[in-house]
C-alpha cells in the first residue's frame, strides 16, 4: 500500500491518481484507517488541481461503495426517475414535481436532505407540515410508493456514510467549492439510491453554488459523465438564481406556494420550473412518450386537480395534514415598501437567503433548530414595475426586532432602476 | 473570534491574515483548539499561495510564544552566535565549527536536531562517539559554555513545541517544501535559542531540500529578513549540495572525518566551509573583527592544534571518548571500482545519502535505529580523474549483502566523462 502522503504529494504536483488509489483515500478514511488530517490535506490539493473524469469516476464509485445501495426500480419492477437540485433560496421544486409526476402515473420516491446556510432542504419544508414524517422503514417506502406513486424520506444513514464524512470534512477546511467534489456527492447520492434516469436542476447565480453559467455548465457535464458512466440517463438544467425561485422564502411558506402552484396559481418562474422538470422526468420514464406529449400530461394534471389530489394523499400517508390551515402561521407579518418608483433591476437571492436565514427559517450551523413559520414573500420581482409606495416584500417573523431586521435587509436586496432590466430566462439552458 | 474556515478560506483565495489570525491557528492547534484537519488544509493553501513577510513574521513569532525562550547572552553576559545548516549528505559542519570558533575565544552553545531521510543530523553523529552525552541540564550546559566555550545539545521539548506539531502533521500532509514554512520553522528555534548572530547554510542542490539557486536565496533572503526583524544579525551561505560535503557518509565516518579536517587534514572542500562559516561566526561575535581577521584566526586554531585540542576536551565534558580507536567500526569495508576512465562529472548526492541509509546510517521513519558504524567513502569526488580500475569510493557496511546492494547504489551515483565537468564552487553565494 502506497502511503496516503505519497498520493497527496502526487495530487499537489498535478498528477493523476490510479483508481485503487482514490479508493485507499476516501474508503481508508471512511475506514478511519486514513485520519482526517490527510484527507483535508488531500482535498485542498483537489481545489488546486482539480480532478481528472477517470479520478472523479472513482472517487464516486469508492464513495457508493462506502455503505449500502438500494435498487427501487428492481423493488417495483419498473423503470425509476430521480430529480435533484443544487440547491438555493425558495427551491421547493420537489414538493410540487413529487405529485405531479405520480399524477401521471411515474412513480417518484425520493430521499431529500436538510438545508444549510442559506439554501433550503426539502425536509425542513415537508416538516413544516403538522405530523409529517420523514422517515419511513424502508419496507414501507418502497410499498408508499408502489402504492401511492410517490414517497419523500431523509437519507438514510447507510447510503454513502463517506459522503457524510468526506462533506462535513470539507464544510470545515474550506474546500466545498470543488467542481468534482460536488458532483461526486450529489451523484453518488443518486447512483446509490438507484435511479434509471435522473433530471438535475444546476442553480446558477448569487444565490448558488455556482456563480457562473460557465462553472454550472461544467458542473452539469461532470455530472452528465458521472451518470452515464454508471449506465443511467441524465438531463441537466441549468435554471436562474440571481433571484429566488418564486416568491416565497421560508419553510411553511415555501409549502403554501408549492400548493397554490399545483392548484395552478402559483408564480410563473416556479410553475415553469415545475413543468418543465416535471416534463422531462415523464420522457425519462417508462410511459414512452417525448418532451412535447410530457409537458402536456404534467398541464393536464396540474389543471384538472389531479396533482394536488395527490398531493394531499401523498401528505396524509406520511402522517401530516394537508390542509393549508394546519401550516404555522407566523405572528408578526410586517410589509417592505419602496422607498423609489422605477423597475426591480436586481433582487439578490443571498441576501433574502440571509434575511429568511436569521429570522430563523434556515440553520446556520447543522445543530440550529428551524422556525417553520417565519420567512419572506417577495411580492414584486425582477422586471416588475415598482410604483409609489409599492409594497415589495412580506416579513413573516416571531417579533417585531427580527421582523425589522429582516425588512432592512430584504429592502437592501431590491435594486430599483429607471429601466426594466434586460430579461434573464429562468431556464439557461438544457443539457442532455 | 474567526471560524478557522474561514481563515483556511481566506488563504485559499490568496488573501492575507493579519498576524493575531495566523497566532490564532498556530497557537490554538498548539492547544488542541484548532484541530489538526483544519491545521492540514491551512498548510496545503499556503502551499499554493504562500504566506506574504508580514504573514511569516506572525507564524514564527507565534511558534516561539508556544514554548520556552532561553537568553544564553544573558546569562553568559556576552554576544552569542550560533550556525545552523538547511541539511544535507556528508554535512558534519558543525562538529569542526564549534571546536574552532571556541578555541578562538567565542562561545558557541548549540542545539542540534536529528536527522530523518538521506540527510544526517548532527546529535546522531555526535552519538558515533562512545559515552556522548546529548542531554545535559539546561545549568550544565551554560556553565560548559562558560567553562569550556562549547556545548553541542539536542533541542529540548518546550523550546518551540509548536514547531515539532506542526513539522509532524507537515511530513504526513505533503506540506514541508514551503520557503516561508521552512524559514520559520527555522528561525523560530534559532530565535528562541537566543543567539544574537546567526550563520546559515543554505544547501543547493540535488541533496538538499532547495533544489536550485533561486529557491535557496529565496530561502535565505526569508530567513534573513525574519532574523533582522527579530534585531538579529544574519549571514547567509548558499553552499553546493549536488555532491556530498566532503568525503565521509555516515555517522562515524564524519566524526573521522570532522576531526582529521581539525588536524589540517580534511577535504578540501570541507575544510573551505568550516573555515569561512567559522570566520564569519568570528567576523559576527564580540571580538570586533573583520572576516579577514577572522580567517586569519581560524586558520592558526587549526594549524596550532588549539581547536584539535578543544574538540577532544569538549567530546570529554559530555562523557564522550576523543580517541579515533573508541569510534565504531564496520565490519565489511568494500570498494567501488570505476567501469570506465575520464572524469567523474557528476556525484549524486541523494543517491550517495540513500544508499547510506539503506546501510542502516540513517532513518527512514522517526523510530528507525542507527547503525553508527556504516556509511561512504568517496574517495573520488566531482572533477577527480578516474584512472583504469580506479577506487571510487568505499562501502562500510554490517554485512556482504548490504556493501553489495550499496556498492551497487553508490556506483551508479557516479557519473564519468570524457573530459572535466565545468568548476561549481563550493560556496555559491553569500547573502549579508
Amino acid at each position: 500500500m502506497i502511503r496516503p502522503a505519497e498520493l497527496i504529494e502526487r495530487k499537489r504536483d498535478g498528477g493523476e491518481l490510479a483508481p485503487e488509489e482514490i479508493a485507499e483515500l476516501v474508503l481508508g478514511y471512511a475506514r478511519d484507517e486514513v485520519p482526517d488530517y490527510q484527507l483535508a490535506a488531500f482535498l485542498m490539493a483537489v481545489y488546486f488541481r482539480g480532478l481528472t473524469s477517470a479520478e472523479t469516476f472513482a472517487l464516486t464509485g469508492a464513495m457508493i461503495r462506502s455503505g449500502d445501495t438500494i435498487d427501487l426500480g428492481a423493488e417495483l419492477g419498473r423503470k425509476v426517475v430521480d430529480k435533484h437540485s443544487t440547491g438555493g433560496v425558495g427551491d421547493k421544486t420537489s414538493l410540487a414535481v413529487g405529485p405531479v409526476v405520480a399524477a401521471c402515473g411515474v412513480p417518484f420516491g425520493k430521499m431529500s436532505g436538510r438545508g444549510l446556510g442559506h439554501t433550503g432542504g426539502t425536509l425542513d419544508k415537508l416538516e413544516s407540515i403538522p405530523g409529517f414524517q420523514v422517515e419511513l422503514p424502508h419496507e414501507r417506502f418502497v410499498a408508499q410508493v408502489r402504492e401511492l406513486g410517490l414517497a419523500i424520506i431523509g437519507q438514510t444513514a447507510d447510503l454513502v456514510p463517506a459522503d457524510k464524512r468526506l462533506y462535513a470534512l470539507r464544510d470545515v477546511t474550506a474546500t466545498v467549492e470543488n467542481v468534482s467534489l460536488i458532483a461526486a456527492s450529489i451523484m453518488s447520492k443518486k447512483l446509490a439510491a438507484g435511479a434509471d434516469a435522473i433530471v438535475l436542476d444546476v442553480k446558477v447565480g448569487d444565490g448558488a453554488f455556482m456563480k457562473t453559467l460557465g462553472e454550472a455548465r461544467r458542473l452539469a457535464e461532470t455530472m452528465g459523465e458521472l451518470g452515464r458512466h454508471a449506465g443511467r440517463e441524465v438531463v441537466c438544467l441549468l435554471s436562474d438564481m440571481d433571484q429566488p425561485l418564486g416568491r416565497a422564502v421560508g419553510n411553511a411558506l415555501e409549502v403554501r406556494e408549492a400548493v397554490a402552484t399545483l392548484r395552478g396559481e402559483g408564480p410563473a418562474d416556479f410553475e415553469q420550473l415545475v413543468v418543465t422538470a416535471s416534463a422531462h422526468l415523464l420522457a425519462l420514464s417508462d410511459l414512452g412518450l417525448d418532451l412535447d406529449e410530457g409537458t402536456r400530461r404534467v398541464r393536464a394534471a396540474i389543471g384538472d386537480g389531479s396533482a394536488l389530489a395527490l398531493y394531499e394523499r401523498w401528505i396524509a400517508a406520511q402522517g401530516g395534514d394537508p390542509s393549508e390551515d394546519a401550516l404555522p402561521r407566523a405572528p408578526v407579518v410586517r410589509e417592505v415598501v419602496a422607498e423609489q418608483e422605477g423597475y426591480v433591476s436586481r433582487l439578490g437571492a443571498i441576501a433574502v437567503g440571509g434575511s429568511a436565514l436569521r429570522l430563523g427559517a434556515g440553520r446556520r450551523t447543522k445543530d440550529d433548530s428551524i422556525d417553520h413559520s417565519v420567512g419572506v414573500v417577495c411580492r414584486l420581482k425582477r422586471g416588475d414595475a415598482v410604483g409609489r409606495g409599492a409594497v415589495l416584500a412580506e416579513i413573516h417573523a416571531r417579533d417585531d426586532a427580527s421582523a425589522q431586521d429582516a425588512a432592512r435587509g430584504v429592502l437592501a436586496a431590491y435594486e430599483i432602476g429607471d429601466e426594466p432590466p434586460r430579461a434573464r430566462p429562468l431556464i439557461l439552458d438544457t443539457i442532455v
